[in-house]
């Protein structure tokens, strides 16, 4: 059996507009590389973090927690040297935390014969979310671990699907150099909501759903209205309706909030459209007077995978 | 061009557990059988009800109302005669009103040579629904002119879409002979709910969508739960809680309140466990001292229909 093993770990788009702490999508290009190592010393022991200003201890970080639930779960006596190269920033909102933490206990259940059901790496993964977020929240761990786009149907257990989507999609993700606390924009957050705006949101959700089963990128596109998120966290990012304007108007198939921000979000119909939508909203964002990244890719498929 | 038209307009089982005021699907064998017959006295004559004791005159009656809407909308300077016999009692929580105004509007669309579309006619027919409900919903109407399993993902404009669900299922439906008003019932819905029962709702009409498109009836029973009506509604039902655990013991899929009842329905997987589901329904019911009929049918497919 191996005794050392490196993954790359995707990025995530969560909430995907309206689907609010029970979507999430899988990125291709852009995540974590993570290097886990079986190792005499008990329990894990991350050496190094490349890439990001982040602790190393267990107890500090989302990785060492994740990684420490699976092992007690597993009642495993023995011990793993993790070192991450951090390739999504903290605060971005493209499930930082959540591929660290995914990334190494996907790691360790290769590197132990693969014991655990990827249902259960999501559990484990989604301890780290306690730290990062204030919520054992499961759309970002969920599509990293599994790719492709993930349902979140519930919390008690939680409760997975993959749902089918149209395989020409592409994703742009727009990242303007200023972080966000998901801990602080979850605060922005109403703690109650009028049953006419919930009906909306639900509305838009089973259209979601049902426009990606059926490919239908209209649907798709009409489903994508949050009622709940986006007009509250959108305000903690700068430029955020100029960016949203100017992708829709290019032909995007819709455009909110990744995760709880700042990152944009857009999607397109194919890579030409894709192409298209980036410069649009890299033309738009140039006027913000924010330093920004922007990338496109399509979804990834595969979730967590070696390299 | 045909001068006269005889229909079947099914009943229809809406919100569907989670899907409040979005989702419905329709019945075989329950419904209303209407006439309808070109005129030459202007406007929309309701000549006889049969099998419920209802106002004729056109602004008291749901099909008088959707029919006279759709009649001005085609500046239309004939008239229609309509008789109609009431398969489906008002108050049953089986979409009444709906069936009776869905079933004029299409009827006249048929006898005009088709000028609408169906989601015109969807439009039309709700008319009937805010004398009904107090609510322009189209979970009752849409599914009844439709067919199937439809989803109404907004109201602004009305956004209606077929979803694609297991043909072997089947649908039993209790009606216990009390009478139910809508509006009265809508009073018991609470105006603001909780993010987190909101998130949980979503949760849920996402898994129940994916779940009919996947024909995976585990996610489809652990997608209805509804945290906003039931709780509420199921209070005015005598027996519900019974009848509902003696639906599940015996292997339903899931069971909840059709529209806002009093009539429960229970999705079953196939007509044989439908039958066990039925039966044991029945008994249930037996005990709680409220007269009821009980029926079991397969999704409707086909909407109103020439018959």
């Amino acid at each position: 059996m191996k005794t050392e093993i490196k993954v790359f770990a995707p990025a995530t788009v969560s909430n995907v507009g309206c689907g609010f702490d029970i979507l999430g999508f899988a990125l291709e290009g852009i995540g974590d590389t993570i290097k886990v190592r079986k190792s005499d010393k008990k329990g894990i022991n991350i050496t190094k973090i490349v890439g990001a200003d982040l602790p190393l201890s267990n107890n500090k970080n989302v990785a060492g927690i994740a990684g420490m639930v699976m092992l007690k779960h597993l009642n495993y006596e023995g011990g793993f040297e993790v070192e991450i190269e951090k390739g999504i920033a903290a605060g971005s909102g493209l499930g930082s935390s959540a591929s660290s933490s995914a990334g190494v206990v996907v790691a360790i259940n290769e590197l132990l014969g693969k014991p655990c059901t990827q249902l259960a790496l999501v559990a484990f993964a989604m301890e780290g979310e306690v730290l990062a977020s204030g919520k054992k929240h499961a759309d970002n761990v969920a599509p990293c671990i599994i790719g492709g786009f993930v349902l979140i149907r519930g919390y008690e257990p939680v409760d997975v699907t993959n749902l089918e989507y149209p395989k020409d999609m592409y994703c742009t993700v727009l990242h303007p150099a200023i972080e966000v606390k998901t801990i602080e924009s979850r605060k922005l957050l109403p703690k109650h909501i009028s049953l006419e705006d919930a009906v909306k949101q639900w509305g838009n959700v089973g259209g979601l759903v049902a426009g990606l089963y059926k490919s239908d990128y209209d649907l798709i596109s009409r489903s994508m209205q949050d009622v709940v998120a986006e007009p509250n966290r959108s305000t903690l990012i700068p430029g955020f309706d100029a960016v949203k304007k100017a992708a829709m108007d290019a032909g995007a198939v819709g455009c909110s909030i990744s995760g709880s921000g700042p990152t944009i979000f857009a999607l397109s119909k194919n890579k030409e459209e894709s192409i298209v939508v980036t410069n649009a909203m890299k033309v738009a964002y140039d006027q913000i007077g924010v330093e920004f990244s922007i990338n496109v890719s399509q979804v990834n498929q595969n979730g967590v995978s070696e390299i």
